[in-house]
């Protein structure tokens, strides 16, 4: 059956790529290798708009979560966090871990937080180190106000503003330095359109004053010796992921390529064509207020089981979305809009969501969605 | 330029591997991956011969190592580690990074630990609650005597043995159970012939039952929910790298068609082989006393230039043999035996470091090492 993969991370990998990552492996403590590590670096500050210090690590997004906390806090520290999501969950996780006292802001799935809420927040708590929050929630498909928040921690000399933009980065403009982002974290199965296995973090000069202080423990994720070994060295500190490493450098090419506009402007409109295609045919959108370039989030028709649709959206169709997590596992569906992907992908997936939705009893006219979709894209 | 890769990691990948790992991408949480990775994780058992739970995460064995730290012990906690080489002193930094107080035993460089340090260690120190160890020290090519010092730490019912075979698993026999090996830690991209990213951690029950005590920090290398999520859920905590994954799949079931007897006598044979062909040409080996069969060591002739011998090596011939680490930087050279490679780059690589050898001014008459090597291969 030809598969098509439209969840959001991992998303569908060019095939260049998979055939560059076939090449006969090389060792990394070449010039060989450093060669193509330092081009990597310089793309990647490119993609992150930063002129800081991009670093690449292996492991998942998760990692570099984790570092993002460990690097800049001490145990005992305050620090703010968005929960409204999976995702936003993960920051109290990881503070509970480390002895980080976390000062919870909620916003219900699906809708972004109040930026006057975060406000309050930096207002009551100034001695706060930091605001952890995600540019685009993943489990309900929102974007958050990051540059409205960047504008409140850039005030404030002693709180870093630390954003997880895995599923943002190379989806949407979260422009690292021009908004005033400290640490910014993505993974590279997402836009990077690469297999799992490498984070990747943006960290500002305010942050790296931070780290100085931070006591919170850490070896594998250490920060300030990765500094050390990228922009010193052109390695990393523990064995490259090399293989991985090729590919982004190749994918990063082909993102420069088409440049960072139109990367963002052709994201934008699959999740517009989407969003307009799934209203067309009767689905309510998750987020409608807020919604995230990267991910359309919606809801799964009353009276159908989520799960069962999703499984046979991937099994009996050969079109893989994701289904809900955690509270929302069965009711909503989400279709990614990331990397690999363009204008055909939308009929595509639109057109295969209407299949399954009628192979549950749904009443939809065949091409609607893709019809609505359509609007958006020829204007 | 024609390439071999003879670096004790990476190693050379198989071409049917590099295959399999360029399919287009699955999404780990579907019955798909999840029937890949509960296969892997049966086939892990049976390399790590063990009845256990062996993990996977994605990071480098290095991650591993901090997981075997921090998901046993405890700050304050007393460990005795070996120190031989640049991975013993790796034991330390981590210890220091997560306050835990290491009892050093040192070997020089090229020797493995004496038995009676160990036993002397133990005794002096009751309270220890590991001892920490490689069972191949990489930067030396040592393999300790794991054998024995398990023999001491079986008696002691709250002293966990916790061995880092990142360049002996699928090399040499180091049979987790038999010895009772309590943590054992390998990397991908050695005898498991894949690209850099994951870490495998097999645990024995002594050490889960250290587990539910340790107090040490940790979130993405958790190694008692990866238990739960690996063997209760077929998938991993966090993204699984599924390429990887799949080329450990793959990788594994190469290893089971040749079968563990086979695949240890290969490599010892080749490691033979190779000091037997270094020595007919003059080499000196720099661990005689304790070879590892999964990488050779060996001096670099008095009067050459160590670091520019290797590069000339890689560069010019285009045969890459690893330098020397620290102290040992530039003064010798070493071989690796692991994965994908037989009799023919035995000759292959005597015969390139005896031209490369030449070419700096070493008296040597081309064959005669391959010419040693092949008495050991034809008995």
């Amino acid at each position: 059956m030809k598969r098509y993969l439209y969840t959001p991370g991992p998303v569908m990998i060019p095939e260049s790529t998979l055939l560059e990552m076939a090449h006969p492996i090389i060792h990394h403590r070449t010039p060989q290798f450093s060669a193509i590590f330092a081009e990597t670096l310089k793309k990647l500050k490119w993609l992150f708009q930063t002129e800081g210090d991009v670093l690449v690590m292996a492991s998942t997004g998760t990692g570099g979560m984790e570092a993002s906390v460990t690097n800049f806090l001490s145990p005992g520290d305050k620090a703010i966090y968005v929960n409204a999501g999976k995702f936003g969950e993960r920051w109290d996780k990881i503070f509970k871990a480390y002895g980080i006292e976390g000062i919870e802001l909620t916003a219900e799935w699906g809708q972004a937080i109040d930026i006057a809420v975060v406000q309050k927040a930096l207002d009551d708590h100034p001695d706060a180190k930091g605001v952890y929050i995600q540019a685009s929630e993943t489990s309900t498909g929102v974007a958050h106000p990051i540059e409205a928040i960047a504008k409140l921690t850039a005030q404030r000399e002693n709180t870093i503003l630390v954003v997880d933009a895995i599923t943002a980065l190379g989806a949407f403009d979260v422009p690292m330095d021009k908004w005033g982002i400290d640490v910014m974290i993505s993974g590279s199965q997402k836009a990077l359109m690469l297999p799992p296995g490498l984070s990747v973090v943006g960290v500002s000069e305010k942050a790296w004053k931070l780290n100085e202080t931070a006591t919170c423990p850490h070896f594998y994720f250490d920060l300030a010796t990765e500094r050390k070994k990228h922009y010193k060295n052109d390695t990393t500190n523990f064995t490259s992921a090399v293989t991985l490493i090729i590919g982004l450098n190749h994918n990063l090419g082909l993102m420069q390529e088409e440049g960072l506009e139109n990367l963002f402007a052709r994201t934008e409109k699959m999740a517009a064509a989407t969003r307009a295609g799934l209203e067309a045919i009767g689905i309510k959108l998750f987020a409608p207020d807020a919604p995230a370039a990267s991910v359309t989030s919606a809801w799964v028709p009353e009276g159908i089981d989520g799960k069962a649709f999703v499984k046979s959206m991937r099994d009996d169709l050969g079109v893989a979305v994701a289904g809900g997590q955690d509270p929302y596992k069965g009711k909503i569906f989400r279709v990614s809009h990331m990397g690999y992907l363009c204008e055909w992908d939308v009929y595509n997936s639109l057109t295969a969501i209407e299949k399954g939705l009628a192979s549950f009893g749904y009443n939809v006219v065949m091409g609607t969605a893709a019809g609505a979709a359509a609007k958006v894209f020829n204007g």
